[in-house]
């Protein structure tokens, strides 16, 4: 057998285990009995184990090594599966096994912990674990090792090939853009007309989800729509993409873009050939990229004029309120914007003065130069700054969201630069679909799904986001698409 | 570390493989989307073979070889565990993997074949196939090895301890008794009014098969109610055991009858011990045994005149047809005998006889004094001698199982011993608990549940059957209770 083959028989081993884990998750956020959360712990425990002794093992390390002498007459997807098998186990192998085992036991203790901190808007119970996770992860970074700053190395699990410079120059931009631009809505726009009040059936709201999932292409022969907590995406593997969603019985919006946003993830994963997955190569190019095809099909198309050209016949056979309206008033409605305290409620223009805020604060935790008991003060001071809301307490200030209480770094950012990866793509896919807004209003998205699999979803994980991000749209990642995206949508939706 | 720590870590550890198939298994028969079927093949196929190594593994035989040494100190549970790992390491390793393989290659063509066969009532399609499985399963049982007859090395397997001359000694008599008494009933009985004919409405079924599981004391906190094909029972560890149930909009018997009897299942399980569990001490003492428990609910307790006594109001909310009716009528309708041509449907009397006809059938064909081309014609004979009635044609007869096709021969024992175990623990119950009727009349299922937990459930797998039946009743097994429990019955049913 080549090495080659070997190394894919070897990975294909590790995603197998990591399949067993997400069917497992699947059903610990969905079906699981309450009383069988302990043993499921064991059981993913042990899974996660089996395939982390996996990526770090030696013999992986061996196989890597022999494979790269292959690589000559390999496929561009055999060349990749060395590129990121390398990559994976490089990055796994710098974190001592005890070390990591350490911060594990840590967060988990920690979660719970900011779970009542959060509860009770109390920052001082939450914040001798926080201090002591910021320090493990500096240690952590450390170890993985950078060439600039150490909030690079953090940077990188989630968007690989990203630096904390360009990141820093990407939001910040934006952010000067995004501030005055916020501003200038709220004093010279014209607000849309509200979300009627109202009892919006859930059977009929979920019906609703499953036409718009439909529409947009997602396979239900190879995937599922069912009820969670927080709605998520996972993929089982080749033909079984699964989603979930949550719903509001006082308004029917808040599930329909969430089922479009779960929508996109999924419309990605069930694009991955199901060869690549095997390789350890589905997944997407990194996290950014991923949010991108969320906030596409959620905001660019869902969230667009011409979508509820589309929509609307089928919300109002569901809901008769919206009957008497056009679809310009629906359109209107739901892209709302308002300075707000939570960052998962928040609008897609104030959204990412969210991320911004985060970042800056992580960094100036993992620099050093800001202290975790600074944190509240700083939080605050920059939502007053930014979008103008002073949080009455730290539930709805800094203890918000759950990322630091598990020790996720690093992860904020790609939240911003899926919005953004998501305009550049849709200025690159107007060049080539001219007649884009009249297939939307038609309902026919067949093109638009499959200038996605072409450019995007067929090469899963092969690629890192940059180079991605070059190959689709002809140029480096950029805020200028969204800023004029931004621009041109919300002075039609605020007339100005 | 003592060798019996590292004993119970390393069975934990295959026992977490298993329990993550289960999940597995679980979601394939239940939500899994039709396009899911390969990958869901790859990622069991890897959890079965990871426990599987670490079945046959040397290091499983070291670690066993050094607890034995330690034995003398240690628990009753841990004596059962190394009994049990060292039975299991034995059989496993009994067979080549290349013969395994094999063999599991074969049996999964086998099923399709078996299933065309059955389709077009065609068993010259199947044939080949048999025999080349009967062959296979005849060099096995000489690989594992036995004292008196090959087939006991199969009966092994799912009642151990169990011998060939013991069963036939066994079914045979419980035939020679059963022949004669359903003719009897036939011929001087007066036959119970039928079911109402009418449109039984499933969201009812299944809110009734809910409260007939919560009432005997089936846990739903640990544990969920899911439709499938097939009714079955899986437990996925400590805290999560769950049922499955098809429904029957034409009669709303099956499903209730159903549900009991996979609730029998899952209270045996939902009894074991969380440590007898993670010990690989779980799964109950035999196939057998498990049986008698999912019988005992559904037949002795649940097709008595008591128990309808406590169900009939309930039923009647559901389902307005049986309020004019006494619970007497319902409990004779539910208990009506009538040969038939098919095992799955058979009433509680005629079951065995389909049983004895395939046992006998079985060690024919692994002794080799029956060819497999005579089996269409022997099981059409022995139907017509033990039940007076003739299969129109092969799927209505030798094609209507899915065992043999799949390899398990020695299986079809276990549910009629199930059956006879249930009575002769219901003796000894009666004999504890005198009231026991008028706690089932009255609804009150606990002090039954407290016994069968004292006397079975609390040990799972730590005895083998006839050491478990002599513990709970003092005697080996026979089918003398289970003959008076049906005499008795019946000839008030049938009012002789």
């Amino acid at each position: 057998m080549s090495a080659l083959a070997e190394l894919k028989n070897y990975i294909g081993e590790m995603v197998e285990l990591q399949a067993a884990a997400a069917i497992a998750h699947w059903d610990a956020r969905t079906y699981m009995p309450e009383r069988g959360v302990e043993t499921r712990a064991r059981v993913t425990g042990r899974l996660a184990r089996l395939a982390f002794e996996r990526l770090v093992s030696p013999k992986f390390g061996e196989l890597l090594a022999q494979a790269e002498k292959e690589l000559e007459s390999a496929s561009e997807a055999e060349r990749a599966m060395v590129r990121m098998g390398k990559r994976d186990h490089e990055r796994a192998r710098a974190i001592p096994p005890d070390f990591y085992q350490k911060f594990v036991e840590l967060c988990t203790k920690a979660e719970s912990v900011w779970e009542k901190a959060k509860a009770e808007a109390n920052f001082s119970l939450f914040k001798p674990y926080l201090s002591e996770i910021v320090d493990m992860v500096r240690e952590m970074a450390g170890m993985i090792g950078y060439k600039e700053h150490p909030y690079d190395a953090l940077l990188e699990e989630y968007e690989p090939g990203m630096t904390t410079r360009r990141a820093a120059e990407i939001l910040g931009n934006l952010r000067e853009k995004l501030v005055p631009f916020v501003k200038e809505l709220q004093e010279r726009g014209t607000p849309p007309p509200p979300i009627p009040e109202g009892k919006y059936r859930i059977a009929s709201q979920k019906a609703l989800c499953r036409e718009a999932l439909q529409a947009i292409g997602y396979d239900f022969s190879a995937g599922r729509l069912d009820d969670s907590a927080h709605p998520f995406t996972i993929g089982l593997g080749p033909g079984d993409t699964r989603v979930t969603n949550r719903y509001n019985e006082a308004e029917p919006f808040s599930a329909l873009f969430g089922a479009l946003h779960e929508g996109g993830h999924a419309l990605y994963d069930q694009g991955v050939p199901p060869e690549l997955y095997w390789m350890g190569l589905a997944g997407g190019a990194s996290y950014g990229i991923h949010e991108s095809q969320s906030r596409f099909w959620e905001n660019q198309i869902g969230r667009s004029l011409a979508f509820w050209g589309f929509f609307k016949p089928k919300m109002s056979r569901r809901f008769r309120v919206f009957a008497r309206m056009k679809p310009e008033e629906i359109f209107r409605m739901v892209n709302k914007v308002e300075p707000s305290l939570i960052r998962v409620e928040a609008d897609e223009v104030t959204y990412n003065l969210h991320i911004c805020l985060r970042f800056e604060l992580e960094v100036g935790l993992i620099e050093g130069k800001l202290k975790v008991e600074e944190l509240p003060e700083r939080w605050n001071a920059a939502m007053k700054d930014y979008l103008g809301v002073m949080p009455p307490d730290d539930a709805k200030g800094v203890l918000q969201d759950v990322h630091w209480s598990g020790g996720s770094f690093g992860y904020f950012p790609s939240y911003a630069l899926g919005n953004l990866y998501a305009a550049q793509f849709m200025e690159a896919l107007r060049q080539d679909l001219p007649d884009l807004w009249s297939r939307v209003e038609a309902g026919d998205f067949r093109p638009i799904l499959s200038w996605l699999r072409e450019k995007i979803h067929r090469f899963g994980h092969m690629y890192f986001p940059e180079e991605l991000c070059e190959k689709v749209t002809g140029a480096k990642l950029s805020p200028e698409p969204f800023l004029r995206y931004i621009r041109e949508k919300y002075s039609t939706v605020y007339r100005i």
